[in-house]
């Protein structure tokens, strides 16, 4: 039952303290389907990645997709330059500045799921515009069980749409900030109990170095962030944490409160793999013995 | 076994956003002797607190402490009035303002430790000047397990005491933005890898509603705060945290890393109970059942 990601795909310009680096293969899907990849068993699909790239999508990034076992019949290329953004960080990580936004090919964007992938059990709507990620959704048979990332700017811009969405899916997925935003709430666990009365099963609240929780009708977790000591770049982190995340659950094929928690695990794997490096530079090479070495150290230091 | 605390006795003014309240108990081995003594079985004897007050200090409020078993042989009275310090904080509770700050009596506190206190085998040292802290731990016989507690003023203003102290105290507790002004480490992980470098066998660092990390010699460990939805006043909720953490060893009589573990989830339970309400209106009516029962529920909260 493999995983359908739905959401961009990116050219990025990054600036950090120590570095900056232009046309990095970057956008929020195609974090997501690569954390995924990493969490497939051996002989089980790859994710289902369903975007949109302009003319100058370089060959060997599709390549390099595939060959992580990533379905990529979903992505479309259109007239026009890939979507593009440019961000810089402030040498503390906890402020990142949008230099530019091309929005390109993305301006336009009408998500076709293929025939093939409608029966995926999985989904997970990266962010996207509420309205473009419910679109995908109707294009989807059965009753999968769907995540959904959003931003701060739909929440401020599409709000109605954004709750229209959230009556749909099993679990929002969103950071602290956003949270705040969204409930009007500065207390987080205010603010989760919020996001569930809007619709969601589930809320995994994100909070950086700070970690990450969980919060659902039968489950409450919570748990660190994987100690990081030396970020070389965060772009992603949270679209990788999605794909450990519902990579994880895929993988267990189950969604039982067990198998959530174990997932949270995963995602603060993938997602700290992520930050180590910039684009998928550091990801690419995980194997599943990595990630699940990462995963007990982990466990450790959260076990009492 | 009996914990020692030593360190302030205070009047606090305490104003929120909702509330005003002045003349209120507080100091830091104040709450931190509470704490502890919440944590003390049955027919043990409680916390034996150092302190100074001033002949204005209440006598109520000196019964109150030993109706919980706390020992207070070793607090002075002095000519004058006791320590003050009136507070305000932003309705985010992150930004704290200090209003006022009147020494009095502390001015020129020389701790005393009582001769019956000499062979304590646990020693809280809260928050004073390190050389007070360090006058303090020299009246105490033998080797017992010794945590310090410090605030941003020593480290600005006290720098080499403070570094003297370390080499001779087994865990050193602070919260981030301490953390961060004591080694020039944004990244927290790196900051407490530095201050074991000071001399402390184990870090422990607090991030108020992220929940704290312990870090040492054989433990990494990492849990969230309870999650609470209505904080009263944070006032004092460090010092309660370790005296949760301080009261499980002592009550353990053990400071193995399985202890260790325990004593984070006891503090974090203690430091919960704490903000709930002003001074310590709504630690003192907690039974050991209360403890434990929020235990249980942090302990579900974090188990994988």
């Amino acid at each position: 039952m493999p995983l359908l990601v739905i959401g961009t795909l990116a050219y990025d310009n990054v600036e950090t303290q120590n570095d900056k680096r232009e046309d990095l293969l970057g956008g929020s899907a195609m974090y997501c389907a690569v954390a995924a990849s990493l969490m497939r068993k051996p002989g089980d699909p790859g994710p289902r990645l369903v975007g949109v790239v302009g003319e100058d999508f370089r060959k060997f990034d599709l390549e390099a997709l595939q060959g992580l076992g990533i379905d990529t019949e979903g992505v479309e290329v259109a007239p026009g330059r890939t979507f593009r953004w440019g961000g810089r960080y402030e040498p503390d990580w906890n402020t990142r500045h949008t230099t530019f936004t091309e929005l390109n090919v993305l301006e336009h964007f009408d998500p076709k799921v293929p025939e093939a992938y409608r029966d995926s059990r999985f989904v997970f709507l990266a962010n996207a515009h509420p309205a473009v990620q419910e679109r995908a959704l109707d294009q989807v048979h059965g009753k999968p069980f769907v995540v959904a990332d959003t931003m701060n700017l739909w929440i401020d811009v599409a709000l109605d749409d954004l709750k229209h969405l959230l009556k749909r899916v099993d679990g929002l997925i969103l950071n602290d900030e956003e949270a705040r935003l969204l409930t009007g709430k500065s207390n987080l666990i205010q603010a989760a109990h919020q996001v569930l009365e809007l619709g969601p099963r589930y809320v995994i609240l994100k909070k950086g170095e700070h970690g990450a929780f969980l919060m659902g009708e039968d489950v409450h977790f919570s748990l660190p962030a994987y100690p990081i000591t030396e970020v070389i770049d965060p772009t992603g982190a949270g679209d990788c944490f999605a794909g450990g995340f519902m990579g994880s659950l895929v993988r267990d094929g189950d969604v039982s409160p067990a198998a959530l928690r174990r997932a949270m695990l995963f995602g603060t794997v993938t997602a700290s793999f992520c930050v180590q490096g910039f684009s998928i530079e550091t990801l690419i090479p995980r194997t599943a013995d990595h990630l699940q070495a990462r995963y007990e150290e982990l466990a450790s230091i959260c076990t009492i």
